[in-house]
């Protein structure tokens, strides 16, 4: 038992940074996000590395930014996350393979299929962010003129987790004799028939593939909203959230831990790894350099689409040297976003292009200095209870994962506050998560 | 270019055997369906003997037998196969991947962006067996209490194949120019948006993946019926049905060629491969015996429930020693399946146990014999246009596969009708097909 407080760490991958102007970064692989021998590279650094998990996010549509604005970004197409990860289990033993996955566009039957069985290739490593989708052109992609409203959404998700989770229990853990002699594989006892009607899902069940071997997938939540937070509290083992900064981190902490206790969990099982960007350098000015270098990639086309979708309205009509209009409509894009982007902008002073440049590149919590700046401040995070660790996003590959991997972890782990071996071979092991109980059988 | 006509030979596990007996043989794996490694062992095997193509079956529930039949099945749960072709497709190397996938209870973007990960994924191995859902148990488990009717799910099947076609021709072959020093990721003037609007589904696209490896996934079609045949001879390029001899084969191979030219196609582009139980002895006699003893390993209570399953009603009322009864009633399960029974009853006038033992093994077509006797007969089914090769499933494994891979595929070989090593790496080019030119770019 180590004797001080320990970080988990994740890896964010979409497919491989968000920022846009990464894959022009002197070094980078422009064409990393299709070309699985990179991404095969990056996993396996970051399991040398001894990271909790490798996050895949994902969309469920091109994103709504202009047709001229799309052709600046590495972002719009990759691989599959389901695919994907089932592709790198085969190539890793340790790391966790976390898929985003909607409970807006599919069903629960094929969730809790999927990632049930991701659980079982990989030998227990799954993890399922769930995830409402609020990109607006997603619904055009699954029948449905208009997009699905945010309330809506999280009650689907709400009664989507019940479903899933139920499903997984369908088998007890001892429900396969398999004995040839008597020719008894499957104990019927020990099937449960979910008959679930509900609300928004009617789904019968039992799931045609036995339970997960973590018994369920380690459970993911993004959401930050009223309705995002009070879902994490209920379902979420990790939560990856976007203060903006230490105080506002320590908030969000206190009152998600809260809800997890008042609805009788145990706030120990609930990590919070909020998101961040990480740039390591020789000296702070080295890693300042190395983030505005990477910023003066970004084109204005890409800049002002990132503006327009977290805005949910296109930005491009206003005047670039201007501040934001105060007229900004509300619409059924993430409610969290735009109140970010707005607050920021005002706090600031910024203008559109400021506003746009700051978000086409990565404008969430970033940590910028040298392996040890860095290091002081995640156990300032750690030992004030703003954070459990982080969810961390590479400005730039190989090289910024890179410095990470190399240089990052090894004082970390010089320090005592991260893992130099993987305790177990599970990813609810990785992060001290207890194996949920099967609610039908004992 | 060879001077004999050449077979194609694909795998069809499901996950396993498709014969309910095959977990309880001497040597088999009763774990193997959910024991990644047996699988790994398997393809490995079958990709040494240089198949065409490992094929995963599938199904969206338990199948609808009672809890009491369903204790003697290991066909009930196994791994989903997105996930598990994704996986082996990093174990191997050339074989193809094919993976089953509804158009009943799926959506069409959901179905183009799994098989264009695959395809990426593997170098371009992925295909598509493209099936309606007929187990009326699915429908329950996407909110459905009615199970959605047979003219019906081919309706929606054709318009689905046109979907997902559409989206993986979203992106011209050349859509990313990848060019640090301008900037252009992707060349908006070569994304097509789909805006697909149809009786049965509204796709807007574009798919947020690169265009396939293979252009399109290979198109797989298993359908016998009437709209199932004219779906196959419109859309498939392998077709793996179930002729009860080599004159029902012919007639099939010259019906479906026909309807193939019919709509424009060149029938060489379409490739029959019957499905087969293969059993490979030292003797006819020793060959015949291991089938005796494989059926002797199946319970009468599977036995009666795949009559059940067959027939699309509950067949443990009848009497199991008189003959069927002339009143089945007809069911939105499958009608060819139905059918068939009815019609194997009748013609070899037996009970209901009988049939019930017949069907609990497996009730197809099947080769038993020697290595020499099989490939006698496999060249006369190629040369007589029965066939184009065949869809193997092994009666038990480990050993009814090396027997295959190891017996009979050398003899193969020696006569000059399989190929000594892949031609190339993808699997159109294992099949001899053409890359499907893309509708919307040049």
């Amino acid at each position: 038992m180590p004797d001080k407080k320990q970080l988990h760490l994740t890896a964010f991958m979409r497919p491989v940074s968000l920022h846009t102007g990464a894959w022009r970064y002197p070094g980078a692989y422009p064409d990393a996000n299709f070309n699985l021998k990179h991404l095969i590279s990056f996993i396996q650094s970051l399991e040398a590395a001894k990271f909790d998990a490798f996050f895949m996010a994902d969309h469920l549509a091109v994103l709504n930014m202009p047709l001229e604005a799309l052709k600046r970004s590495h972002t719009v197409t990759s691989f599959e996350p389901f695919t994907l990860l089932s592709a790198l289990s085969q190539v890793t033993t340790h790391i966790g393979l976390a898929a985003t996955a909607s409970t807006t566009y599919d069903e629960p039957y094929h969730i809790a299929r999927r990632f049930a069985s991701l659980d079982h290739l990989s030998g227990g490593r799954a993890a399922w962010n769930i995830v409402t989708t609020g990109n607006p052109e997603s619904s055009k992609n699954f029948g449905r003129d208009e997009h699905v409203e945010h309330g809506e959404r999280y009650k689907r998700a709400r009664e989507f987790y019940d479903v899933v989770t139920g499903l997984w229990d369908s088998f007890a853990d001892d429900a396969f004799p398999r004995d040839p002699e008597s020719g008894v594989y499957v104990d019927p006892e020990k099937i449960h028939v979910l008959n679930h009607k509900g609300d928004e899902l009617s789904v019968k069940g039992p799931l045609n593939i036995a339970r997960p071997v973590q018994g369920w997938p380690v459970i993911v939540q993004a959401g930050q909203s009223e309705p995002g937070r009070q879902l994490a509290a209920e379902t979420a083992e990790t939560v990856f959230c976007g203060p903006r900064d230490i105080e506002a981190a320590k908030a969000l902490y206190q009152d998600i831990k809260g809800r997890a206790e008042a609805v009788g969990r145990n706030p120990n099982h609930l990590k919070i790894l909020p998101a961040a960007l990480v740039i390591i350098g020789d000296s702070v000015e080295d890693a300042q350099e190395k983030r505005l270098k990477l910023d003066s990639l970004v084109h204005y086309d890409s800049a002002i689409s990132s503006l327009s979708i977290a805005l949910g309205t296109d930005a491009s009509k206003y005047d670039p040297d201007a501040p934001l209009p105060k007229d900004i409509p509300e619409t059924n894009a993430s409610k969290t976003s735009r109140e970010g982007v707005i607050n920021l902008a005002a706090k600031e002073g910024l203008t559109v292009r400021q506003l746009a440049s700051r978000l086409g590149g990565y404008s969430g919590l970033a940590f910028v200095g040298t392996p040890e700046t860095v290091a002081d401040e995640f156990e300032q995070w750690l030992n004030e209870e703003a954070a459990d660790g982080f969810t961390i996003t590479f400005p730039f590959l190989p090289e910024g994962l890179e410095n990470v991997t190399k240089r990052l972890i090894p004082e970390l782990q010089r320090r005592g506050v991260f893992r130099k071996d993987y305790e177990g071979t599970t990813l609810r092991e990785h992060l001290g998560l207890p194996r949920p109980k099967n609610r039908f059988f004992t």
